[in-house]
């Protein structure tokens, strides 16, 4: 029999208490399929006391998780317990400095600081794996990283944040406004306790940026991401796209066009019959393309105690087998910062706006349209009671510096108070 | 600067030269991701004299290759010939025996070799890995082994021959019956030089009794699988689950029951608005469920160029980053032949049949399902200008052994000429 590998794991909440599960119940699987067993030495968490339903007594317990991450008999340390800073940071660097090898789910942490933490793994012999951080049970890392590693990356896409996937489906199903859903997924317990998180689109944002920095061989540039939440979409917007055959996502996209790295989490009009257009509830979906295997569609759940776990296992797993690969699959010190540009592929947008019930006022609209070169695919003004009129407009392909100088135009005639709402129509 | 790992390919078909055209085009990219240059030394094919779109100038030729894969100057066989025997066999054999590293793209082979080639493998100390011979593009192979190998798989089912899938929506699209669309695919270069490796169902179980050797962790057992292929589906069967919200769908299951192993690989209703109901046209797609990560659900091309060039540099790739793992995910000598279990768990079947138009036929079959335990959800009986009416059932869930009983007391009433169709309506 091999030597154990040996896990120290920090943070006891779903994640961690599933992945002690599946050591539990099934050690001669995991022995069968690595060749060695798989076994915690010692546990840390926030509360001792707490039952958690499983059996914590054979494992030590270390209140602090940097003593946990440099025991002599740990030889992974296990990160779950989340955030970007603060003892999650100080922990892995701890153990990292002790020479060990990193799992983790945190993609906070990673987004922000993993650059410095590839660079520290790579000069200390160590890897850093993160399967768990993204789209939890769905194996898109290693899809990613190893089995589309002999394609150049033409665009990663996905819906990586199940809550919000869940509010827009819901709120189609259902007819119920934004925020009325949203209690709903906050009573379900599905939003973070920073909902800006969620609905805001940072968690899903910090998990493209990992995958751009896989995708690109670029250093991860979470901070350079065109970011915008699901707070403003209406049940009336969900209603007008579903008219037109689409559906609005919260929709990841990462590219490399020649201008530079294209990376945006936003709201997105996709085909209603599209794999993502169809996705329901809490279903997270990537879209990997690639010069060679083309489109490549993974499907599963994101988040949970069973589907987190798996990822995390994944990665201990292949660690117990002997596969060490840097952690954004090229060596770290030989990535470069991206250059980042502005959604420059042109597309269409859907803009919905108020406008004055007053003569001349399409006519001055549709004129700011064609002064910025933008021509009109589809056009409605709806039924109204009120003294501003909902118009809904349908652009042929444009771009992003055209579309912002229609919407300064807007804003320029006085006849479109508020702010219109301008969504991409990506083609998936 | 590492040692180049260097490679020996046989076989210059699409996909032997889609792999040399991505180690031509993506050297400096493979080289970062892997940290050492991969190279070709030698290759071989039946015939030289060839244009193939490709420099081969720099590689010497073996007209052999046993002599290909026992190169001094190669340290990954990679095969790409095909058939189960013959020449593909001999030199996995001799690379083997060399103690050369395989990769191939050989369902046949392994399906019926597997096992052999496994332990052989496994006693010199070698890998063999096979992603592209199973769904070309799609990593599942690695999103089985690797991806999901904290979970007990507790079913795996997929489509997995894009060329029925092909004649199946096409017929749907088109309502051409199978004969035109069979022609049609074959003018297209859709089908294989023996069509019933598609149409019989053959080449998609042969990559079935791969994922279900790896999911559950026995010996590879193509022979215990239950075939069926798609010549018997007529577009009327097509008609008639589309009207009820139905699919047809060539699908493959594979799950580990009390009873043993099951695997099948035949027609199947399923949800027209499932992920497997909605796959149109050449796609492939895996749906994989383990205890842990719930349903995971992989789509893209399952064979072409491209695709199948790209799973192959997967595990290239993973060779030149030292990834080691056994053929089928646990060490071969181990693994036991699975005992075969008929479909075990109940489901409900459609059915069809040709009925005498005579004054109590139809009570005649009523009997008989009512005898053998099977009741009735839905029948139609279709209008006729001929001395048989086509019927329709659409049973109850009953089990495999019940239907096999009716099917046999319909042929003894005499009033059921002709063999009745019955395809499995499978929960997805």
């Amino acid at each position: 029999m091999s030597t154990p590998l040996r896990l120290g794991i920090a943070g006891l909440g779903t994640v961690g208490t599933g992945v002690i599960k599946i050591i539990q119940t099934h050690a001669a699987l995991l022995t069968g399929r690595t060749g060695r067993p798989v076994t915690v030495s010692a546990v840390s968490a926030r509360t001792r006391d707490k039952d958690r339903g499983i059996d914590l007594s054979g494992y030590d317990w270390e209140d602090d998780p940097v003593a946990l991450a440099t025991r002599d008999d740990v030889d992974v340390f296990v990160e779950l317990m989340g955030g970007s800073d603060g003892p999650a940071k100080a922990a892995v660097e701890a153990a990292i400095a002790a020479g060990k090898d990193v799992v983790t789910a945190n993609k906070a942490m990673l987004a922000i600081h993993g650059q410095a933490l590839a660079e520290a793994a790579e000069a200390a012999g160590c890897v850093i794996r993160f399967e768990a951080a993204v789209t939890g049970g769905i194996p898109v890392v290693k899809a990613l990283t190893e089995g589309l590693a002999g394609n150049q990356t033409l665009r990663v896409m996905g819906v990586m944040n199940g809550t919000c996937n869940y509010i827009l489906t819901r709120m189609e199903s259902t007819g119920l406004p934004y925020e009325t859903v949203f209690d709903e997924a906050d009573r379900l317990g599905y939003l973070e306790a920073d909902p800006t998180l969620d609905v805001g689109g940072i968690d899903a944002a910090h998990k493209l940026s990992l995958l751009a920095a896989i995708a690109f061989g670029t250093r991860v540039a979470f901070d350079k991401i065109e970011l915008e939440g699901i707070e403003r979409i209406s049940i009336d917007d969900i209603r007008h796209a579903a008219d037109m055959g689409f559906r609005i996502k919260l929709l990841g996209v990462a590219q490399m066009t020649g201008r530079g790295l294209e990376q945006r989490m936003s709201p997105c009009l996709v085909p209603a019959d599209s794999p993502l257009g169809r996705l329901e509830n809490a279903m997270n979906m990537v879209v990997l393309e690639g010069d060679s295997a083309g489109q490549i569609v993974l499907q599963g759940a994101g988040a949970g105690e069973g589907p987190t776990a798996s990822a995390v296992m994944s990665d201990v797993l292949d660690i117990a087998r002997g596969f060490r690969v840097s952690t954004f699959g090229r060596p770290a010190s030989g990535l470069e910062r991206p250059v980042p540009a502005k959604a420059t592929a042109a597309a269409p947008y859907y803009l919905r706006m108020e406008l004055d019930d007053k003569p001349g006022a399409l006519a001055k609209v549709a004129t700011v349209l064609g002064e910025s070169g933008i021509s009109i695919d589809r056009m409605r003004q709806y039924r109204h009671s009120d003294t501003t009129a909902p118009v809904l407009i349908v652009t042929h392909r444009t771009t992003r510096d055209a579309l912002d100088h229609a919407l300064a135009g807007f804003a320029a005639t006085g006849v479109v108070p508020g702010s219109p709402v301008a969504i991409r129509i990506e083609s998936v």
